[in-house]
């Protein structure tokens, strides 16, 4: 679905670059934090290299910028030094709210959190939870990529890919009841289940309009006390069909399924 | 959502193995061609791999086993020789069939297609159609992806990882055109389209229970003369409201919105 992209013109002071060692990045606008766009950017810096590399843009070219939660623009490249990158921006519009969607799910495998944070980012959620459960694995809390900012760049990288500057509220490592308390009251709840749940999941389901919560279980799915606390929570269980599938999939179906009922608003 | 683990004992004589070398695989079911079912299997077929490094099974183990296109059942390890397992097996029923999905996208970068081949075949369609379209890179047709068997696999893991034994029918390197005439008379058609559509796609829109194709163009979408097309053959433009997705994400968006229209058959 399309991609920023425009004539490719070879900078002849970058074409020798290793393309295989950049960042994998997909995104088509570059997001800055407000203070970042004061200075200059790093030549070593991953959007300095996707704006000399893969967008393959020169001095006086423009490019669409955001500022994170903030307006829409253009950018312009004024200077292209040895080690810094001189910009300058026209700041426009905010995008649109955030679907009124809050997600939460177990702790998932790294490579599964990675994929869910800029898809489900991407798919525009106000809010992503992920959480620790019984069945789930306890030393997935632990990993790098919570104990780093790298959650947080998948985050970007996904608002990035939707042409969005709004990042959602992404928590991880709260207890399934800490992450209901967060909901916000008068919010419609479902939660994804493939051994109890007696209906599937369909927008028909959901009154249109009003705030809706998804639960999803990581691999192993809910213990008999989960499920307990999402009933008395007001949580519907609901299923996906016989089929079994991966984690990253069930949660860009389920979003899907609200963001359809709220008409992709 | 609900993988297949048991228990983990460590088999003696397989301790050893460097995980980090084993084939990634994700499967809930252990798919055979018929043919190979009547023969031992090697111990360097990745299957054999999965069986004893990631199931960690032993000689009288059972498995959740299917015959491509046939049906599910148990397998058991007789033996776990040096080269050669040898399995027996009992079949029970076929899973149910393939919903009456046809999906046609635009030829995308290989590392896309994979993730559509394995996840759309995973959610259950009944065809997957890649088509050469105006605006798509040409070279990506060539991809060592669709020279060897490497689509198959993606295929057959997507099944696997949906414990199903059904594959989809999927070409690849058709025109649009090509790929249209091989739909069924009475299919409800719809193209996702970012920039001409007027409505979003929502189950609401279709008729309920009829089979349904939808039409994807793959990163740079839809040339005018395509959409000509796509409209003259009966599809109607749908978006999936303004945020930009990525092919795959878009694919299992439209694909959830279509077997939602179908209940989830």
């Amino acid at each position: 679905m399309a991609a920023c992209r425009r004539k490719i013109t070879v900078h002849p002071s970058t074409k020798h670059v290793t393309v295989s060692l950049l960042p994998k990045v997909h995104v088509n606008i570059i997001l800055f934090q407000p203070p970042e766009v004061e200075h200059p950017l790093a030549r070593s810096d991953p959007r300095a290299v996707h704006l000399l590399e893969v967008l393959r843009r020169r001095t006086g070219d423009t490019f669409d910028a955001g500022l994170l939660n903030g307006p829409r623009g253009r950018g312009t490249i004024e200077e292209i030094g040895a080690d810094f990158l001189r910009l300058s921006f026209v700041w426009g519009e905010s995008p649109p709210s955030l679907s009124l969607i809050h997600v939460i799910v177990g702790l998932p495998r790294p490579q599964t959190a990675r994929d869910i944070l800029r898809e489900v980012t991407a798919l525009g959620v106000t809010a992503l939870h992920f959480v620790r459960t019984d069945k789930g694995e306890a030393s997935y809390a632990g990993s790098s990529l919570w104990k780093s900012t790298e959650w947080r760049e998948c985050v970007i990288n996904g608002a990035a890919q939707a042409f969005c500057t709004r990042l959602p509220e992404v928590t991880h490592g709260d207890t399934l009841a800490e992450a209901i308390a967060r909901l916000p009251a008068g919010t419609s709840r479902l939660a994804l289940d493939n051994y109890e749940a007696a209906t599937a999941l369909n927008p028909g389901n959901l009154p249109a309009g009003k705030p809706a919560a998804i639960a999803l279980g990581a691999e192993r799915g809910w213990s008999a006390a989960e499920r307990d606390l999402l009933r008395a929570s007001g949580f519907t269980l609901v299923h996906l069909g016989p089929r079994v599938l991966r984690t990253e999939t069930a949660c860009i179906a389920a979003v899907t399924l609200l963001k359809a009922r709220l008409n992709w608003t």
